[in-house]
């Protein structure tokens, strides 16, 4: 708005969101404005919270507000199934799915040599003196089926397999309640491929 | 997430956003937390300029920087009209369609007795002292064509007749580009009542 410096960097400051338009954005600034103060104020201690507290975990890199996170201090965990994910985002819909009951290792990220990303911009170290470590049975690769996830994933099968019995990867398929008209073409490729016996014992 | 109070907490914060969902809003956090400490500084600075520079208009009570806002402080305006709106954002609203070149003067709400909102809690007095001081030969009501809306335009009409020469109110109709079989039956209704001739010379 012209003449309004501080609302427009708002404005543009907002829009980085992802989702977040130029207009959301202003509709954004002026529900604070009309709400006043305060409610500018619970926004700033709550982003100050986020900077201040939340850090990586210092075993799996997950987002933790302690020295381990939820899931590596809880014990009742099984130490003994490694899920690989990109992010901590992915380790949470993991979580909600709820079958998983071992632990995680967060990467921060997939290869993408384009942008600059190598294995060294990842947790990988982390991941190989954990897997020399031992006691694993099992890792499952959970990291996202794009092109960059997969070569992650190889990366990683590459660097567990001498050391971890069954290197696994989640299934690729038809998603619950799609429908394969929909479905592109790759998918059900994948779908075809990995294909069950109708009576399936798991 | 589980054992991660103030990524939590400002999930909470974020989504009291009007369109903004637990989803979006937890990611939004995510996306913070991956972009680091400068990015949710940048958010904090812009959150701050907000809620130190922003003030209303002493004038028109329009959002501004100074004691007079961008539209009250430019001599170029017509002084002589008059548009009455609910918030700044309607203003804005006016200001993109760009054919209005008089001054405003912003209410800060509507009147809704059930959410106790009475004709005290709006820029009311304000507005009859700058009716009073003369000078205006038309009032443009520019309230939203809500039930509140119509109700607030009736109130300020009321103050307004016996000082102002012409009360006007935005014209009801069939939007552009909107279609008739998706119109609701009382914009059609207001676009029948105020229908003109085809050959209209403004």
């Amino acid at each position: 708005m012209k003449g309004l410096p501080s609302l427009e960097r708002a404005v543009v400051v907002l829009s980085r969101f992802p989702g977040v338009g130029p207009k959301s954005a202003r509709r954004m600034v002026y529900h604070l404005l009309r709400r006043g103060d305060e409610a500018i104020l619970d926004l700033v201690t709550a982003l100050e919270g986020l900077r201040e507290r939340i850090r990586p975990c210092e075993r799996c890199h997950n987002l933790s507000e302690g020295a381990l996170c939820w899931i590596c201090s809880d014990p009742s965990r099984d130490q003994t199934r490694l899920c690989v994910v990109e992010e901590p985002s992915d380790l949470l819909a993991m979580e909600k799915a709820g079958l998983f009951r071992g632990v995680y290792h967060v990467l921060g990220g997939r290869l993408s040599p384009l942008d600059g990303i190598g294995p060294d911009a990842l947790h990988l170290a982390s991941l190989e003196s954990r897997l020399q470590a031992g006691g694993f049975v099992e890792l499952i690769l959970a990291t996202n089926p794009t092109v960059e996830g997969e070569a992650t994933a190889h990366f990683v099968a590459q660097l567990a397999e001498s050391v971890v019995a069954r290197v696994t990867r989640l299934a690729h398929g038809v998603p619950m309640g799609g429908e394969l008209e929909y479905l592109d073409e790759s998918t059900l490729y994948q779908a075809l491929i990995g294909r069950r016996n109708f009576r399936f014992d798991p």
